[in-house]
């Protein structure tokens, strides 16, 4: 059976993803070096994103606030275990004008900084001085902020969405009294994060402390969530770390406490990205390019008129467009394709943007008041045809439906594709198996070992974290 | 009588206005050179704002996308006027990594890039680089795009929101088949500003096109949408360019007219940043802080429980709690401040807050079932005791009522501020008196004179635009 991407998943998923991305015009390759330009469908997904999370944020009384991008280096050289992490990737900012040098514009090399700027990786450094000056007493504690911001690191290999020099995301920064109320909001952030995952974006995911190789440069513990790719690669969706009192002590965030005396705070951080798109990619879509849960879909509903010539064609115009106008007062996105492309390439067109619906009227619907109704995830097996009045009625359950089961089918899918096993050996001849993909469980006491680190270079495979629910085990892929 | 901030604005302007960000905690000076923190009160301000703006983009089919930050320095080489423009103010990116060298983080002097990157000042080149890929035939046009996103400009002299290295704005980006639908972008867009500072900011405003030695560069045409401030100096607030084919012949935007030939685009942009709400702060607030219009509020009342000791303290605050439960139950932002603070500390807080209504529970007005209500525009003298029942059932059209109040205060200030002169001498006579202060309304052929250069010289006053109801006159004043 043709499908409309080429290759595969199967065939070559690296090429398949990137063909994915294309056809449905999400984002494409910038001439800046690594980084992607995210197209108005691709920021549309982002903006969907953003607005329900950031409704979560503000339930839960964070409020955000917007930090400088360009990070004085010195900020960097107080917190030794953060330059670890970031001095590799780093964007440099060294000079602050431009000249005209024989006909040639340049850089102005009389306008050298004293001290260059960083273009920030992060924001612990710059949010943990402000808090250091905005923190006084118990009583400026909790501190909940977060940054909804773009961030850079220069990566040396770059996948759209997945890994790029720049990127957006969301930053939460907290600082508490207490190392329990700092856990308590790690943990917070790392269900919602998982609850998200599963009520928005359609992904089912582990969550679970990661490793000390793993950890975020400077934090005390680091939770990841982690979503698997229909190659059976780990893709870290998001993380939650408690910094204990590294990033308060390293900027000198004390707080007077209620009997008197003087006390660094306990700080967290935690953030997703773009890079969730990404995920959305690799898990949910099919060879027949994207796959949309409705939440997070531009458009919910799709009306194509089907035309033969010019036989009604004003009348089933006007047919779609009092359906749409039906779906827009029930709060539901929607759009009739009413161009003048070939009823076939509209279709593909939409089917290949993941758009959750597609609904055809012809001259048959027309007749009957009826619609034809194809489900995305799905496909044409799915085609019904009913009445227009309980196509309007039934459709928020069938959206609900829809976005259920897209979640249920990348649950069935990770499940089936997880192995719990006792011993490295085992692992191993999981990983030496071409033909197997997916997460392997491994007992953590088999992961300290120089054996497991051999397993490590020669299937390219990580820790991936110590599931919540999965006490004294290891989640073990690769990944992107 | 005494004032919340000090100094008055009379006493000095400047001071004043630093002290209301402060006391409002709207931003505070970063320790990025250059940069301001936006503070939660004043992001919150900024989100409202966007939030609103962004519907009346996407109501006019503007799609917003994201480009990257880092734009390569050969983009701005191919735009000559461009270059002028923005190269002494560029933050320029030229290494990718840091290295510790001798116990001491610094740049590592081998990771140095072969193309340096300029930090976007503004993103006609990119985004002209892209549409030259984007755009093949008339049936990709008109284009119209839209980027939320931080700009920077290496700007030697700061001042919060109103001028600063990095800012948070949005600026669209069009492209069309002809002169004529270029030109009606530039003003749709020209007249949304005007009229979202109506009916959103409470800012009343001049709209007319820029002289050409204030044109953006690059552009054909350019129109300002601009504001008094309570000092009588001019704030750009936004800018809407008609770009003609200058950025379209410069990155090669060309497409497949109806016909068949080949033609070059016809571009606009147009844009506002965060200096709106210095805007706000310059032309609406008083002597006793911030005062906010209520649409972009980010709490439109304040309840505050009058307590005296702990008699019937339960009652009062569930009292506070049930009126804000009604409130919130119509969509609007309120606010029970139950906080220890005395309860003069609590009102002169949120006065400075510019919160627009301020209502009062106390033993009182519990037993008559009625609030204490004061308008922040008007301030103490507007105090009224009316029913709870009455408050709720009222307070919409009271939110409406002070919208509308403080933007024909503004109007009326600025009217009242502004000459219309037949000659240079009567302008500079009017410059030159010391109590003078706003705009002066000049015939366009008197600024065409070496005596208006000695003026501009003398008085540090420019050029703001030629408004679009009073043609042949040119608008001149200081500016910030």
């Amino acid at each position: 059976m043709k499908t409309a991407i080429t290759p595969t998943r199967e065939e070559d998923f690296a090429q398949w993803y990137q063909n994915v991305i294309k056809e449905a015009d999400l984002a494409e390759h910038s001439p800046t070096r690594g980084c992607m330009t995210l197209k108005p469908y691709g920021y549309a997904i982002w903006e969907l994103i953003q607005q329900q999370f950031d409704a979560e944020l503000k339930k839960r009384g964070i409020q955000n606030a917007y930090f400088p991008t360009m990070i004085p280096l010195s900020f960097f050289q107080k917190e030794a275990d953060h330059i670890e992490g970031f001095a590799k990737e780093s964007a440099v900012i060294t000079h602050y004008r431009l000249k005209t040098i024989d006909g040639k514009l340049t850089v102005d090399p009389e306008a050298k900084l004293a001290e260059p700027y960083v273009l920030r990786p992060t924001s612990e450094t710059l949010i943990g001085e402000a808090m250091s000056r905005w923190i006084q007493s118990y009583r400026d504690l909790p501190m909940k902020l977060n940054q909804w911001a773009n961030v850079f690191r220069w990566e040396m290999r770059t996948r759209m969405f997945l890994r790029t020099a720049e990127f957006l995301w969301q930053e939460g920064h907290c600082a508490f009294e207490t190392p329990e109320q700092a856990h308590n909001n790690t943990m917070e952030f790392l269900h919602l994060y998982q609850n998200f995952g599963k009520d928005i974006l359609g992904l089912y995911s582990f969550i679970g402390e990661k490793t000390p190789e793993e950890r975020f440069p400077g934090a005390v513990h680091t939770y990841g969530f982690e979503t698997m790719c229909q190659d059976g690669k780990a893709l870290q969706s998001g993380t939650s770390h408690d910094l204990g009192q590294t990033f308060s002590k390293s900027f000198n965030i004390k707080f007077q406490t209620k009997e008197g005396d003087e006390a660094f705070v306990h700080t967290t951080s935690w953030g997703f990205s773009t890079r969730l798109i990404g995920g959305i990619i690799t898990s949910l879509s099919d060879d027949d390019g994207l796959v949309l849960p409705p939440r997070i879909s531009p458009y919910q509903v799709v009306i194509l008129p089907f035309l033969r010539g010019d036989d009604q064609k004003d009348t089933i115009l006007k047919a779609c467009e009092d359906l749409k106008e039906k779906l827009i007062a029930q709060n539901i996105r929607c759009l009739v394709d009413d161009s003048d492309a070939q009823s076939s390439d509209k279709m593909w067109k939409w089917v290949k943007k993941g758009v959750p619906v597609r609904v055809e009227i012809g001259i048959r619907e027309l007749e009957n008041k009826s619609v034809s109704c194809v489900r995305r995830d799905l496909g044409k097996a799915s085609k019904t045809v009913l009445s227009t009045t309980d196509f309007v009625s039934q459709l928020p359950t069938l959206l609900e439906t829809i976005q259920k089961d897209i979640y249920d089918k990348h649950k069935s899918f990770t499940e089936t594709h997880v192995e719990k096993v006792k011993t490295l050996k085992e692992a191993e001849d999981l990983f030496k198996t071409d033909s197997f993909m997916g997460f392997v469980l491994l007992p953590i006491e088999e992961t300290n070992t120089e054996d497991f680190k051999r397993l490590v270079e020669t299937y390219k495979i990580s820790r991936r974290c110590m599931p919540l629910d999965m006490p004294k085990h290891v989640l073990i892929a690769k990944s992107y």
